[in-house]
């Protein structure tokens, strides 16, 4: 054979190879194409996701771990999943048991520009209690933990009040959010250290508004806690307005407590996939919220988008290759302990989660996917994912890199890819943590977005793999 | 020469060209970057716009063309355009001038299922009188304008009841809108011309519930009119089901009468560009609003933020090459009359508009621009403008061909790039036309982002032309 025939036989080999091989990925993207299209309409067609979210949150209603709220949910939720026709299962996780009690109480006191205000306030989850009559002294108000490092020992007897804003300018609030919740986590066992027996932490939302949002505060070291309360952003601007004149004195109560743990539950269930059963794909969100409000869009929205997903999925008679596996996690407001028995129970069954997809981020318009993996496999599933970017552009879905999910974060090590649902995220902070955060906030085609969009990923993971 | 030395010569011009070109852009890109978070940053943080829109609507309230709303609305815009240092000017246009009167009525009458029921009703907006007890006659329910056409004569003396529905699969809530709003338009007209005496139309949003949307019915024909009613997409279904078992009468009462035509204005305000005057660059809504609701997303938001775009720029001293104009146009909902006044006397005054930008969509977050023009220069102008990607990127915003708005669209024979800005749908025909139009169903950062995004494309269409 000579050179130039067997070069053209490759060529001709190639000839006949390239437009089947084309035309086969042609009609693949087409038959997904079409796919997805019909999730999308199943999705915004039958309503179950958001009354799912409906039972959840207006029947269920708040759901701190621990809680019997947090109980309902677990029973509710197994049940819809057996009704969906999952196997379904519990996952015993040991949580901690926060109260609030009555609610707590910020109030300046002797000002003389305004006399005595009570300011609107909401315990920081995890908080102890202060005396009954409260604690009274002067505020020293600080933008940052390093300014408590520097002011030292002249906090000594003081309440400390955190007060750098969320910043309005950002384009994503988790930025702004992200950028100030070091405050509301750190922010009492760093004034503890020197002395301070009180801290007052502005709320975390990029707004201005008379709403409290709590959240979790950690007491670093157990023998130096002191008590934590969260003031409107609005009340915040007055307190520093106020205190630029005179020393504000305030009395802040809080009723909040620890009691001890008790046994709470991740629920489960799955279809066995067909052909990789040990390729597992995760949708899940987090069952508990915080106590106040009806943890709607946190993360009522997310438990509703993976119970949507399997259901979209079976609607569409869809047969998945993979393990499909709707995980409602417990306690990650407070602990994460629902995620932490999650993962050592998967390691240890050596299981291999192939992609985790969480949404944790509200029930809003979805934006994209954020994905993130070990190095080593980052790029190259990543990759193969943007090749499904014209299948997901009609939805204005896009792919980033970035964090996935806090529950899901734990199966990092099991080198598949880690996802978060990213919704749009300009109303998110206006609800989150706050007595606010309820059904109607919710809008149902929103909703049913994101459902639809984290069906179309799953089902993409499950037909090509990563 | 030898064409080596040619070809080499030419070689070498470009390797000293490339680089010093590549990087000029670069840094151009970095700069532009940069201003366009400037702007963001601005939009997000001043209020103005949310300001505009809350007189508008919460102190203004709604201003159909013609109504004291509309007037004051008109004063109000002026003067803030005024205060903005802008050059300012009426435009007058005569404008249809329609009264609603006492509110409409439609009630089911002697069902042998139900009895008596009055629905959810509002009257299309143009519509005539009924006589003062209504119109009692069975319906029949038809699905579209050609089926009007197939029953004839037998809808002689009958309520002809449209039922289809808005497709709430449509991802595009617009699509759905489109695909089912002649039947508001033209149904009684197309009804008329057989003998009915009246129509009932479905409301075109999506959703069920029970909120009634107005919108204006056309008569084609003026000695044809029948009054026009709309009820609630809940009341529709109840009354199709109702009706399959057996014919349903209903009486139908309408207080609406067209007056004779006014005097009303559009609002123009602009700063003359600094190197090309002569290329106007149009920002835009609607000051008109139907007569219920606020008109809040229709277009109070419109009219916030092309006012805010020129605000933006104002407040980082930014200096237009080209003339930036901010228009306020009257009568969008029922004649299109300020349109069409501004376009006949820019054409007389052989005005160009390189590019006229209307937000009629809604304030919420923005998703991109839709680009439409003469198909002689749509290929350049768009390419130019696809160069601009990366720079909207980061702020999720896309351009596409496609539609642009009501009120720039006659605009179109000028040869310059129409363009319409495209905010996130899924809520708008929540609101759409209805008493729900209000002040706190904008979101303040959604609302600030539209005006930003504009603030951008006006500024790199400024910087570089089309």
């Amino acid at each position: 054979m000579s050179r130039l025939f067997k070069a053209s036989g490759i060529l001709s080999f190639c000839f006949f190879l390239i437009p089947v091989f084309v035309f086969t990925q042609e009609e693949n993207q087409n038959q997904d194409a079409l796919f997805i299209k019909e999730i999308h309409r199943e999705a915004l067609s039958h309503g179950f996701g958001y009354e799912v979210l409906r039972h959840i949150t207006q029947d269920v209603g708040h759901r701190l771990a621990g809680s019997e709220g947090a109980a309902a949910a677990v029973e509710y939720t197994k049940q819809v999943m057996q009704d969906e026709g999952l196997e379904v299962r519990l996952q015993e996780c040991e949580v901690p048991r926060w109260v609030r009690g009555e609610p707590s109480e910020v109030r300046i006191v002797n000002s003389e520009q305004i006399g005595t205000k009570l300011l609107n306030s909401l315990a920081l989850g995890n908080t102890i209690s202060t005396p009954k009559t409260g604690l009274t002294a002067p505020i020293v108000e600080v933008t940052s933990l390093d300014e408590v490092d520097k002011l030292g020992s002249t906090l000594q007897g003081k309440i400390v009040f955190y007060n750098r804003p969320a910043d309005v300018t950002q384009y994503r609030t988790f930025n702004a959010y992200g950028g100030a919740v070091d405050q509301r986590v750190f922010g009492a066992s760093r004034a503890a250290k020197y002395g301070a027996i009180g801290v007052i932490v502005r709320s975390i939302n990029p707004a201005l508004d008379d709403i409290p949002h709590t959240g979790s505060c950690v007491y670093t070291d157990p023998t130096q806690q002191i008590p934590a309360i969260a003031i409107s952003t609005n009340d915040a601007v007055l307190l520093s307005a106020l205190n630029k004149r005179e020393t504000i004195k305030i009395n802040m109560i809080s009723h909040g407590r620890m009691l001890t743990p008790t046994i709470s539950y991740n629920v489960i269930g799955e279809i066995r996939g067909s052909e990789f059963p040990d390729e597992i794909i995760l949708v899940g969100g987090h069952l508990d919220s915080w106590d106040v409000g009806e943890g709607a869009h946190d993360d009522g929205t997310g438990c509703a988008h993976a119970i949507d997903v399997l259901h979209i999925l079976r609607k569409l008679n869809y047969q998945p290759k993979r393990t499909i596996r709707c995980v409602m996690f417990m306690n990650e407001e407070n602990g994460l302990k629902g995620a932490l028995a999650y993962q050592e129970a998967s390691d240890a069954n050596g299981e291999f989660h192939l992609a985790a997809i969480e949404s944790d981020s509200g029930g809003f318009t979805p934006r994209g996917f954020s994905c993130d993996a070990d190095s080593e496999v980052f790029a190259k599933y990543f990759q193969k994912m943007t090749q499904w970017n014209n299948l997901l552009e009609p939805y204005y879905i896009s792919l980033e890199k970035g964090g996935s999910g806090a529950d899901i974060n734990p199966l990092k090590s099991q080198k598949g890819m880690l996802i978060g649902l990213r919704p749009d995220s300009q109303r998110y902070f206006d609800y989150h943590h706050t007595s606010t955060d309820t059904f109607d906030k919710v809008n149902r085609r929103e909703l049913e977005l994101g459902s639809a969009a984290m069906a179309s990923l799953v089902f993409l993971i499950d037909k090509y793999g990563l």
